[in-house]
């Protein structure tokens, strides 16, 4: 395991992990590559864009089965909040938590994998191998939590547009198997799919603001973290049975 | 407009349309381009790099407001589907999926500009300008329908693993204002957000499989292609207001 825990890697974390190929990205041995344009990923800076878009090359397919954990992250009422105030600030709004999650997911070795409007999922121990990975995805979504509640609070009431009650975040978190790989012919960056995925999904929007929902396989992972938190049964649309989950409170 | 409605442009129609600048995409003229790094973009190919991650620098600032038509699709039941059959016929699936809505989209100068698992969003009259964008995305979602109708209902027959109904696709499409740019510090290919975004995204949850639900804003831009259709209201999640929309079917 190369993981620098969100230190500035001089070698792509990803290529050390996936093939044990020492691929500069800091530094001037860095300079040969990006004239070839292998530079630093966007998923993740201590990655580089070999791992983000030739993973047909690395794997020697398609697509791979994986065990991983996924974050699905979100503002609640953005829907009603995005008709209500003036479109500047919530392009700030959405900014703000793009970059304030990505900074949290990186410092546990995650990656940014998806970005869609106020939403992104996150994917742990791939590229990049995390031992305790459900670990690293609660510990991301505490600073998720933290960053967010404190920056956009202020911009909430510095805008007063706002409605009275501040902006909060929602967080799903589950771990299984993943399928990993490209999933068209027209575009070469990876990403995960399949039944882990989609019930991450579902959990992240049952999750109220400033909740964290982990699911019992998460909550078995990592228990240290969990601590006493009580375990509810979500209903969740497209899942035949329900779901217990744990929720986990960072602020009131 | 530089439209070529789907063919092959020689220049990108986007650098063209938005800053009148002829910047070659293919033939002898697209070399000395494609060594800077300059080539035809993922989310359509008759665009190229410079529009898809040069929005500052094109627009001058880090987002605009601008009319647009947005388009979102996804596979019904997919969530179902995922827990429940082989990942590698899934895979195929979802490939299947995103390809054909792809060709469908740029067929009608459209942009893909968010894949999500088995969901994307497509984004019309921007960066190339459509006069009619609201009858594009129409005639995108009806091409939709219509190969995935063929391509999806054979792949399900031949993995023999499906349920008897075949995989159908969902669309929405809403016509207005969006905020166009760049919404993180991080990531430079630009995206749409604001309420017109959302509307469709929620309007699109509600359609059925084989269904495109067009919006009242729709429907009056492109009353030849919404024919006799029956108008039906929705109450849609973080909107107020019941939201009436045409269903329009393509197929049984």
């Amino acid at each position: 395991m190369a993981s620098t825990a969100g230190g500035h890697a001089r070698i792509c974390l990803g290529c050390w992990d996936q093939m044990k190929m020492p691929i500069p990205i800091r530094g001037p041995l860095a300079i040969p590559f990006r004239a070839f344009g292998i530079t630093r990923s966007k998923m993740n800076p201590n990655i580089c864009t070999i791992c983000e878009r030739s993973f047909r090359r690395i794997k020697g397919k398609q697509h791979i089965t994986a065990t991983a954990t996924i974050l699905f992250a979100d503002i609640r009422g953005y829907t009603h909040l995005s008709d209500r105030i003036d479109p500047a600030v919530l392009g700030e709004i959405v900014s703000t938590f793009q970059d304030q999650c990505a900074q949290s997911i990186w410092a546990h070795d995650g990656i940014v994998n998806k970005q869609m409007g106020d939403g992104l999922m996150a994917i742990f121990n791939f590229p990049i191998r995390i031992e305790r990975h459900a670990a690293a995805a609660i510990g991301a979504a505490i600073d998720i939590q933290r960053r967010c509640a404190e920056v956009l609070e202020r911009l909430g009431s510095s805008s007063g547009e706002l409605p009275d009650k501040a902006i909060g975040v929602g967080v799903g978190i589950h771990s299984g198997e993943v399928e990993i790989g490209e999933f068209s012919s027209f575009r070469s960056d990876f990403t995960a799919i399949g039944g882990t995925v989609n019930l991450t999904s579902r959990l992240e929007s049952q999750a109220a603001a400033g909740e964290i929902l982990v699911s019992a396989e998460v909550a078995a992972a990592a228990p240290d973290l969990v601590g006493d938190a009580v375990s509810r049964s979500f209903t969740l649309k497209g899942i035949d049975q329900p779901v217990s989950a744990y929720a986990l409170r960072t602020h009131a």
